[in-house]
């Protein structure tokens, strides 16, 4: 009997376990709230993500720990990657979860970014837009998500709201980049190093919380957008599912993020690919075979956020999927999702126009 | 937030709620086994099927009950639907556990049945090739499942050995029928009248226990299944999921027995159909609307049988689908199955073969 303990205990930790039940697997998932959704489904430990009782208590009933939350105590991870393995390497989520290493990181593999410079002053601030150019954006380098923590600063003028608001933590500026597309691509790598790629997903989101997304089998940036996500692959002596978050530029990728975990934007291979990221996830830190990643039709998935839509409204379309996070209803808040699978993309779109009009 | 209650807590329950949680539901189980493997991640009231405050509770907390187990309390779960919905009707489960009943409520519905005679005598059970010929069966009428409970009479010199070992209660004998296959089909009904039917499943028995389901879309005896198993909704005002076991003889359809739930013949519907049994159940005993019933490709099941392959060896193979019921292994025990897809049956035969060859 395996155990996988999760850190965290959201909508990531309980995709994760409906995928991983099938395959016998329990779950522990640790995380201070009591009404965690995952823990409708899954053994709890309701503490705080860096009490050193409850990592130690995860290690003991753990072969293996996840986390599905980036902003948790490297050093109580570090600590707790002695006593049972934790997937995916820490050092991804330390350089992940620091826009500027992260970026300085894509800089060192040759994997095209947007133009950036740190910011730790209104000095340098100022003169941001000399290196950046107009418009730009200023963002916290820690914390951030859902498009929380950054600014868009259009003229000089902006500049000292934006030093108000988001000044006094560590920034960077970043210039903006008008692209043709959103993309993300998911890898997985097992520790033997199996790899394997999802077909690219075409992502849009809606300020700043991704809305939708499209799964784009055999687009032609797929070849490298597999390229600059295998680099950070090997760079880490990565496992489990890496996803890299891209802009499409004039037929050249830009990286914008990475998440050392599963990612909104692969919620569509629940449906839409043979394995789950999900199930994939599991296999991958478990060291069991990877599933394959081939498309089962043309999917594409669509956030509930705030607010669920009626469930007998969306349980009625056929080639919809309804997933309910047993989360509150909260503005801002991902509470369900829904994927939308068709034989044809004709057929896809339309279904995801209706599914679309059914959102309040 | 909705409960749902579970009569049994085994894998059929486990399912159940492996298909509910994305619909936002939430689940009980009543199993007097504190190991019953539902409970790995339902609520668990670990109690006798017929403990009438476990009963109440279950009433108490959830807002419709289903069973995943025909043998329990019938005056038991008639008193529960006084207080809370309970679906299947337990009239159906009534008439299903005793095989007279079934063959007689068959008959009455005109649909046909091998020839069948109740016996309660050894000087019934003499009697009884005049009526079967030769070779024939005889079955306890109540309590039989997987094979038990039941005789191959060839000879007039088997009678009294088989006499010895089922007599002294209700028996049934039935005629036995050389069969071209055994199939079956499952319908789902919800309370307002919304009927789907699954394509047919083709079934192997081994040492009476199912061992392969292949699902045949198209199969040119749906119709005749269908309009028979549409019968007993009918009849039952039935809510829920019923399968329907059935006999091919040249052409024509002999009932076997019926189930009122979901049933073991139907789990390739997780991968190979658009809405999978499970969740067609819940759907209906929940009077949401009812999920497609469409094919995804060619399917088929094994079961794993007192013990599971390894499941490194399962997630090997493209188109293997593992589920393992995290249930002890035993010999006789139904431990997990794998469900095959392939998009066309030449490569769904060539990936069953594959895989039988990786069972112990």
């Amino acid at each position: 009997m395996t155990t996988v303990g999760i850190i965290g205990g959201g909508q990531l930790a309980r995709m994760l376990a409906l995928a991983g039940y099938p395959l016998g697997l329990r779950f522990l998932v640790l995380d201070p709230d009591p009404q965690a959704c995952a823990a409708q489904l899954c053994a709890h430990l309701c503490a705080p993500y860096d009490d050193s009782k409850a990592l130690d208590e995860l290690a003991q009933r753990c072969q293996v720990v996840t986390y599905e939350f980036e902003n948790i105590s490297l050093e109580g991870l570090k600590t707790l990657a002695t006593k049972v393995p934790v997937y995916p390497p820490p050092a991804a989520l330390e350089e992940s979860r620091d826009r500027l290493l992260e970026k300085r990181l894509f800089q060192s593999l040759n994997i095209p970014t947007p133009k950036f410079i740190p910011i730790d002053s209104l000095e340098d601030l100022r003169h941001a837009p000399q290196v950046l150019g107009w418009p730009f954006l200023v963002k916290t380098r820690r914390l951030g998500y859902d498009g929380k923590g950054q600014k868009l600063i259009r003229t000089a003028a902006d500049i000292e709201a934006a030093w108000e608001q988001l000044g006094g933590q560590a920034l960077i500026g970043e210039s903006f980049v008008p692209f043709q597309r959103e993309l993300s691509i998911l890898a997985v790598r097992s520790p033997h190093g199996q790899t394997v790629f999802y077909p690219i997903s075409e992502n849009i989101h809606k300020n700043g919380i991704l809305h939708m997304a499209r799964s784009r089998p055999g687009d032609p940036l797929t070849q490298l957008a597999q390229d600059y996500a295998h680099k950070l692959l090997v760079h880490f002596d990565y496992v489990g599912v890496l996803a890299l978050e891209l802009f499409e530029m004039h037929g050249h990728l830009l990286a914008n993020e990475m998440a050392p975990r599963v990612h909104n934007s692969g919620h569509w291979t629940i449906e839409g690919a043979q394995t789950s990221q999900f199930e994939n996830h599991l296999r991958a830190i478990l060291d069991l075979p990877l599933g394959s990643t081939e498309p089962v039709g043309f999917a594409a998935m669509v956030n509930f956020i705030g607010v669920l839509p009626a469930l007998s409204d969306t349980l009625e379309p056929p080639g919809v999927h309804t997933h309910v996070y047993g989360k509150a209803e909260r503005p801002g808040r991902k509470v369900g999702h829904a994927t939308v699978r068709a034989a044809d993309e004709k057929t896809l779109e339309s279904r995801l126009h209706s599914l679309l009009g059914l959102l309040p």
